[in-house]
């Protein structure tokens, strides 16, 4: 399977041009896009997002992970095995949160370069045709490389600020849950919000935290939308309280 | 086919890891994201596009439904065959109309569970494997249920509210077509509408009534944004005049 | 490999619907969506759009291309073949520019019609199951006709006007890259906008154009929205300057 992980959302011509580049490199194998509207140009929230959305995939999921504002500039193009998953991707940082909580992690660099790349669109023109190639069963990476020659920002473990609003109207922030006691409280702006285990559990209009179906500390509110009622957006900060 | 409504939006990260359960198991299955936004939390709205919007599917498809906003909370996991399609989804009330328009039903319980089961996404964990597992021809329900042992909410057999709004503007009613002369007027708050059988043969400003394409009363305005011009929402009543 | 191009959208059961009829007619052949969200009722801003968004596919790619305004009403049905791909769609002018383009082109009109044709779904009942046989290998197409038989407006090569606004704020235009020399300045509302070669070159808060990976005039701001900077919409004007 390849799991797609951008920025693009899912409307716009990005995503579909990208899996065509899939389907002409692996026609047999499903693609998911497990992640289309990753915060825009945002690689720190992402970097947070990708190791719990990516970490519920079948064993041997090829993660095309696409989250590139400095594209057209010099950066390495990566493959990476972190575990039991493949990812592929630039070199700016978006795996390097990832990279710490692997048990195992190899890291290759892509040289190879289509014959054609376009200025802003690495997706489609180089990353695409690698992770489809890769998950055919062919290898495209060709240097190992140390993990300390990478793009490696200075972020803290676990982020203490919204990463992603969903539709829904919860935030999700850069906090494992698995690391939070549950008789903490979360502050965000002037509220603070206790546990509760389930949206069945809570009361109607008071905002509270939740561990989410991927193990992070999420921000929600039963019957409404947490987001507009805390005015919260990407890159709010949360601080937790015990 | 797997055909998936769910109320997740199809961006976010919901959609996709649902479907990667999926392919794990009926890699060989085609998924179609039939409709990924239903109103949400809406589980009266879904109940009357479930049966409008499943019945075009191939013989045999299995819907795999997902509108869930008592998840966490105990209630029943249930696998229907009606008529000539599957459905997967939770006893919420979701497949109460469905259920009273099919010629044929059989009910069954899920009582299996998965080793690990979120309190927050039994779409994933709970219903897509039972889904993609049905899909494969394999036999996931165990338990006959009587329809009489469901909840069965009572609702109407039409519901004059507005169900969707879509894209373009146009508001889908919860009345079916067939059971409405042509010469019918729509009240929606201060505005009548009449029947016009096609977008070409409308006054362009005008609102008017159609049929859709799936059987189903919508408001439209040629060239125009019916839900805007009548400042239309989920849930907004209309009334049938003769 | 079927290309999807509509302005449905991705949310609504609009593509889903479609997608559903193609998998019953082609099931082995993968279906991309690969410009979901084409501007709504907007032939012409499609029309330049098309064959920009085309050109990348895989030869023998079959194109399902619906903006249909006139549904219901009498037109032609299509199938173009346009050098290396298919292309199937009303006869409304969404395919004038493609055509004018194309090296080679071979126009057959459908007369085949499905049993049951609702009078506003053609994407689902009629073009989709002629589109999924062409893919299957079956001919659907009956009658060939002559070019210049089909609708034809009179819209110039290359269209001065915003055609599409993409998520992150920038604004495709109808203008080929390739015909513009690299200090053309571009003049929009009363901003005049310089040749950067990609977001990284450029400065951050200035709007700049580039020759985008498909080969279109696109405006943008590094780190910023253009749209909503330049005030710009599907349809605004510019001017090129020299």
């Amino acid at each position: 399977m390849i799991a797609t992980f951008t920025d693009f959302g899912s409307e716009g011509p990005y995503l579909g041009q990208m899996k065509a580049v899939l389907y002409q490199n692996a026609p047999a194998v499903p693609v998911v896009d497990v992640f289309p509207d990753l915060p825009p140009y945002n690689v720190k929230a992402a970097a947070y997002l990708l190791p719990a959305y990516s970490r519920y995939l079948p064993e041997g999921t090829v993660c095309l992970c696409v989250v590139d504002p400095g594209v057209g500039s010099e950066r390495r193009a990566l493959v990476l095995r972190a575990d039991q998953h493949w990812f592929v991707g630039p070199d700016n940082g978006l795996f390097s949160i990832l990279m710490r909580r692997a048990a195992e992690v190899q890291v290759f660099e892509i040289s190879w370069r289509p014959h054609s790349l376009s200025n802003s669109f690495h997706g489609r023109d180089l990353f695409a045709p690698v992770a489809g190639r890769l998950a055919a069963g062919e290898w495209p990476g060709d240097t190992i490389i140390e993990a300390g020659q990478l793009v490696s920002p200075s972020w803290p473990d676990d982020l203490p600020q919204v990463v992603y609003l969903d539709s829904y109207g919860n935030a999700i922030t850069g906090l494992r849950a698995s690391s939070m006691p549950r008789d903490a409280v979360i502050g965000v702006k002037e509220t603070s919000l206790s546990f509760c285990r389930t949206f069945a559990d809570a009361e109607t209009g008071t905002p509270f935290w939740y561990e989410n179906s991927n193990g992070l500390v999420e921000m929600a509110v039963a019957n409404g939308h947490a987001g507009q009622l805390l005015r919260l957006e990407v890159g709010s900060s949360v601080e937790v309280k015990r």
